[in-house]
């Protein structure tokens, strides 16, 4: 029943002998070839507990065409398992397999295995090869794209990491089969987040199709959600492209993240998924962003629907004003002390402004809850 | 007395968009300027309990001109303490420290502290800043230049680590006035290095200054050591420049580290130095290039010469045959199983031969010491 017939190549060009593709498309990990893989005689497929079995499936036919030993390490799923220490575990097995420098890693799984895979490539010798085989949607319309690897510190998010590109990136979206609503919803966070941002179009398709992406069923309409993935795409590699290590353009993917980050830290990562958080912190910036003048209440008021109608759950954590403070100025992108953010102007306009005070975002938060954090 | 005046720059030119400083002379800490560290406030400088008082001294000068806020961290010294946990360790006092993505990271001492702290810049927010101020012999003429950065695993030397470049690299060849005569031997291996591999008339000068060199006193003859380390820089930025990660030409700086690796792999990173390992190992490298009929008895017989005349201790572990061939097969060099070495074929002239075998290596041990590994 999917509408993918063919595998289509998308590319992220960041320098001119820089250069990679993502493959879209049904059996996209087919389109691995002997190109990608250079001169490797062994493969290290990572993957989790929960998708062990999709995994063995593919291994066979991976292992097949490319005349690779495979081998194969299932971890804990999850961000709690993404720490040093579980990069450790993956450079031990890279090492008891004997993987040498012209060897791969292939992430098979969600965002937390690419991040952790991603990054255990990068360090491992120095950096070896490695492939992204998104199976999440989140993964797939986004951690798997643009080469940002790491894992967590106790203080906090994706402290630890590296800019570390795959060979290849090949995303199957009829592997989102499998998934049940809350992991579909999950990556639609970010989906909406590219048509805010950069792409009125998209923000008009998902307006248009919201009964159809309400069944959070790739099954019921793969042609939808092919094309919401394949948008994602195509934006998420645009932008890299330009700024692969986020000196300038690319921030604007955090759109609604330094919020998101802050409700992720202070409910210590148990309470949220990745995309509530977004989801709430697209309102409230978007609100931020109508108090400081920089977006008109009519534009607000359809980014607010728009995700109001997904039924996300939109709260905040029990957490007092001085924690939240804190968490978002532990934000990776805080400059001295001055907080920055992107907000949007219009539907597919950003600017990005700092010296944003922290009375805006409670101002934000009270104003949307009804109450100030305590 | 110092023969130094002023400070001289070189320059390591891995791009178009990526070029650094590597600059030479007394006091040349005082080189970095506002352009190196762009719009840092904060610094952390690594160091070590042996040289922390040094360092201290340093330290006014540095936040001085700069006006950073400075702090600094003290690890524990030695090839043992090179791991993931004492990266964890730094990474703690950058967020503790509150270090930003445009702040900066000091390496302040040896080749283990340029190791670790340039490792922890690499990951630490997917990369900051960081400057390295190369303390000892071996790390001012090898170890700090090139962007070499790593820990050691439990099974192996510097296998989790990336290639990252400093902004710039300071060398003052008179902190070398404190070391003892085994810390300036543990350099000269590697100085030796160059001449064989790359650079003829600096092999012929170690020749002429063998006595002046052999007091291995900095303060003795400050012009000889400034000639030596000021060509080692200059033969080690030409390479990096040429082959940043390794891909080819860079290997040349691999001759005697593959029996050096293991020399030290077998003797658990206890009983020889880095400087005695690779001074043995050269010896047999070159030894198995005359077996293997790449190099002349005559030229073997200088380097040889050369190399014994400064007392290294040359020595094999008390290990089996067993131990040592797997140790040399896990270096990371190996392809598919196979050895490869750089082996010289004239003063000053290289080859990277392939499909080595272990007898090879046996034999030239056997032939040199007098008897096999058992």
């Amino acid at each position: 029943m999917s509408a993918v017939t063919s595998i289509k190549n998308y590319y992220i060009n960041i320098a001119p002998d820089k250069k990679y593709t993502i493959a879209f498309g049904e059996n996209a990990h087919l389109a691995i070839n002997k190109n990608d893989i250079g001169q490797a005689t062994r493969a290290l497929i990572i993957t989790n507990t929960t998708i062990e079995s999709a995994c063995a499936d593919a291994l066979a036919k991976f292992s097949g065409h490319l005349e690779l030993t495979v081998h194969m390490l299932v971890m804990e799923d999850g961000e709690t398992a993404k720490t040093l220490d579980t990069v450790s575990t993956i450079i031990d097995a890279c090492i008891a397999y004997d993987l040498g420098r012209k060897d791969v890693i292939i992430a098979f799984g969600g965002g937390v295995i690419g991040d952790m895979a991603g990054f255990a490539a990068a360090v491992y010798l120095r950096g070896i090869s490695f492939i992204q085989v998104p199976t999440s949607l989140l993964a797939q319309v986004d951690a798997a794209i643009g080469g940002k690897t790491g894992v967590n510190h106790s203080q906090g998010k994706n402290l630890i990491g590296s800019f570390y590109q795959p060979v290849k990136t090949v995303v199957d979206p009829t592997r989102l089969k499998s998934l049940n609503k809350e992991q579909m919803k999950e990556g639609l966070a970010e989906i909406i987040k590219y048509g805010v941002i950069m792409d009125k179009p998209l923000f008009w398709y998902i307006e248009q199709h919201m009964d159809a992406i309400r069944t959070f069923s790739y099954t019921d309409c793969p042609d939808v959600w092919n094309f919401l993935i394949e948008k994602s795409i195509q934006n998420k590699a645009l932008v890299v492209s330009q700024d692969e290590k986020e000196t300038q353009y690319r921030e604007i993917l955090n759109f609604g993240h330094t919020i998101a980050h802050a409700i992720e830290a202070c409910s210590k990562y148990s309470d949220y998924s990745h995309g509530e958080a977004v989801a709430t912190g697209m309102i409230i910036e978007s609100l931020m962003a109508v108090q400081l003048r920089h977006l008109s209440c009519e534009n607000y008021d359809r980014i607010k629907l728009l995700i109001q109608s997904f039924n996300f759950k939109l709260t905040m954590p029990k957490c007092s004003i001085t924690d939240f403070s804190a968490a978002i100025k532990r934000d990776k992108k805080i400059r001295k002390g001055e907080l920055r953010f992107i907000f949007p102007t219009d539907i597919g306009q950003t600017k990005s402004i700092n010296g944003v005070g922290f009375e805006s975002v409670n101002t934000a938060i009270a104003a949307y809850f009804g109450h100030p954090l305590s």
